[in-house]
């Protein structure tokens, strides 16, 4: 089960109605945070989560819009006095950006490890999960990211019942551990069923439309997605600045076949992204216009 | 006249219900900020005041709450077509701080003149006024801002008429300037009564109560002074962390005799500064418990 909050839905500048786009994710008592721009703090305040379990934070890219709240955040975590280490997770360049940002907020009681990428992906397993990144289409290095939750198969009671180990020892089976009875080893594919459907969440902005966006976000649970402009006639801007069409955010959610999709990161321009809500669902009739603070919980589904 | 908008109240973090301290001034169209913390953008867009006409930008002192948003600032007065260079006045080591931030913001369409201030004080010409920056005593090197403007004498008909000269240069006279004519030197004072009473606005934030604070306060028309905490058993933590008491800038605006004072930087325990509205009242009549976007306009005295 994951808790999913997308705390904002615009893009390139904070605006009274409408704060910068970033996501919380809460997890197993993790925090994960992807994108951090002025005015996101405030966001989570608002939304009642607490900033000391905030464990992980994915930064997209190094545009002022996804990191501009960066140092006031880790104050604001200091100040909640968190003492664990906490992992920011971005593109190549990383350390030093936030370094550099850090001049305001040097004195932190709690420690940094920071996971660079500057592959195409890159799956990393933390906080019990995996956070896999990829790379996307920007006028900068920017990767998308998708939270992914495995799990196990059903644990046959038959099946363990048929081996004849006592049951003291099933749940190291269940755990998927292995165990050495009476000269004889068990191993936890004898009781487990097969894998079953995971939770998968797969977070894109900012970027063109990509090939590899539909492959990453292929049958997720919840897709969000960049659509910067409406009206066909900024194609040309949303094409130079390296931005998406809600039009081709929709196509992406579309062809992924995701069970939910999510637009997010609109051009200021836009006072009412809902306006563009049946030109969208034409095309994905399960993508929604998000709003700041739209809320979902992922849960696995039945068996 | 100035326009005077105190943008936010808040010291320390930005909270959903009030931003973080800076003031905005309107004299002669120009724009003069003081401290720019996470939120300060959103807070002039609110007010709805323009981002291309800010020719100053006045820095007390290098904590994140009094600059967090200037790269976003810098950007969206890019963004608002701004070419005219800015000036960003602030402590010794400015301009590596704003340098060290404008990684995430480093192309501008326009200049940034930067004023280092280390001196105990200093007087800066700027845009028509005279912005005067004293140092206070903070954790780190830190100024209060006085907002001068001066106000010439009255023109003196009379004794412009008994000059016998031509009375299309009696403006050059009015403007300061001196007139030879005859072969005689004619000089601004033969016609200009003594210098009225000018403008000042004193802006002080943060730091502990200093005999030079009354000083440089003294019959401001407005006093807008820090008061990190109410209660009296703050009072450890305001010497610890050397801020000031809501008693200790009420006491400070009585003793400076100013006109009208306003109360700023509340601790975000306070979640109701009205409450020391009496007490702070008992001790200056004329100050203010002040709300975010409390604007007032300041105008010279009648003759």
């Amino acid at each position: 089960m994951m808790d999913v909050c997308l705390l904002g839905t615009g893009g390139m500048l904070p605006l009274p109605y409408r704060a910068l786009t970033s996501l919380m994710v809460r997890y197993n008592g993790s925090h994960i945070l992807i994108d951090c721009g002025e005015g996101t703090q405030n966001q989570i305040r608002m939304l009642g989560w607490s900033f000391k379990p905030i464990d992980v934070i994915c930064i997209t890219h190094f545009h002022a819009d996804h990191i501009s709240g960066l140092p006031g955040l880790l104050l604001t975590m200091g100040n909640a006095e968190r003492k664990e280490p906490l992992t920011i997770i971005g593109p190549k360049g990383l350390q030093k950006v936030v370094n550099s940002l850090r001049i305001i907020a040097p004195e932190l009681p709690f420690d940094i490890a920071f996971i660079e990428i500057d592959e195409e992906t890159r799956d990393i397993e933390i906080c019990g999960l995996t956070i896999r990144a990829f790379r996307v289409n920007h006028k900068v290095t920017c990767y998308g990211y998708s939270l992914l939750l495995s799990r196990a198969g059903k644990f046959d009671v038959d099946r363990a019942k048929a081996l004849s180990l006592p049951v003291q020892y099933w749940n190291v089976l269940q755990r998927g551990d292995s165990v050495e009875y009476g000269g004889k080893l068990y191993t936890s594919d004898m009781v487990m069923g097969e894998r079953r459907k995971g939770l998968k969440l797969t977070y894109c902005t900012d970027t063109r439309p990509t090939k590899q966006i539909i492959d990453e976000a292929f049958r997720a649970d919840l897709f969000i997605c960049e659509g910067m402009y409406g009206e066909q006639d900024k194609l040309p801007k949303a094409k130079e600045n390296k931005h998406m069409m809600m039009r081709e955010a929709a196509e992406i959610a579309r062809d992924a076949e995701v069970a939910e999709a999510w637009m997010t990161h609109y051009s200021p321009a836009t006072a009412r992204p809902s306006e563009y809500t049946d030109m969208v669902q034409a095309i994905c009739p399960c993508m929604i216009m998000a709003k700041d603070r739209m809320e979902t919980v992922l849960t696995f589904a039945e068996n």
